[in-house]
């Protein structure tokens, strides 16, 4: 299985860089996995919040596959416990695709083309936040899959 | 307002200590701020997960005041949206003590004796990660009540 997550948006936030990097490595003992932080569309006069919406969803079709499993994170999505969620994903025989969503959310030209639309809370969290925790929940996904209890 | 966050177990990860940091000095411009690590347990071949909680409340136990406003971190908790908890927190006129259990959860001694048992979502964390996400979220939550927007 191969997973790749799409953001938009350099990190500003060094200890999220960190994390990420971290998890990044404790997956790779399971799964092949790639970041790929695409640049975000700011916010000006001319380029309203809807405008950079669209403008971030150009961005993202082009790394729709059509093969692959696409995950969008959105807060009106389906919420799983761990344990739902790692035995969700340990069913998807495909390359799985996630996407976070820029600083103002995601449009819904992509959310229409997913396979799941993935809520981590109720609470709204940072599209930098979120990333970590995806990271996070992934290879507890994982461990949890190979039986491995999951403490430290 | 003065708030007070009761942890058990030193951070074992670097980028969880840099957030946490990060957070507190954002919080401490809208309110006094103190972060309190306790030492854990230690499972053991004689402490077993139930004796671990029980010896963990006894120390959780001599930090509860009773005139302050506990609220506990517990996967079986209400859940808000960010705004909610934000309208939630400014209403309350008292000191607030933040509890995060140990490895293995808090004790049902300690649930009993809280204002609030809070959750931040169906998935488990670790209760390092929380810790993170419980600072990011007291920040957004003060920056709602003080009408800025919350991006980056």
């Amino acid at each position: 299985m191969k997973i790749k997550i799409i953001c938009l948006g350099k990190s500003k936030q060094k200890f999220i860089e960190d994390g990420i990097k971290e998890y990044q490595k404790r997956i790779s003992k399971y799964a092949k996995i790639e970041l790929n932080i695409l640049p975000d569309i700011a916010l000006t006069k001319t380029n309203t919040i809807e405008i950079v919406k669209n403008k971030e969803a150009e961005i993202l079709e082009k790394h729709l596959i059509k093969d692959d499993f696409i995950i969008v994170l959105d807060e009106k999505g389906k919420q799983f416990t761990s344990l739902e969620f790692s035995k969700y994903i340990s069913k998807i025989n495909k390359n799985i695709i996630f996407m976070v969503g820029g600083v103002y959310g995601i449009s819904e030209k992509i959310l229409k083309k997913t396979n799941l639309i993935l809520s981590f809370s109720n609470f709204t969290f940072t599209h930098q936040m979120i990333r970590l925790i995806l990271m996070e929940q992934l290879y507890r996904a994982f461990s949890i899959s190979e039986g491995k209890k999951y403490h430290y």
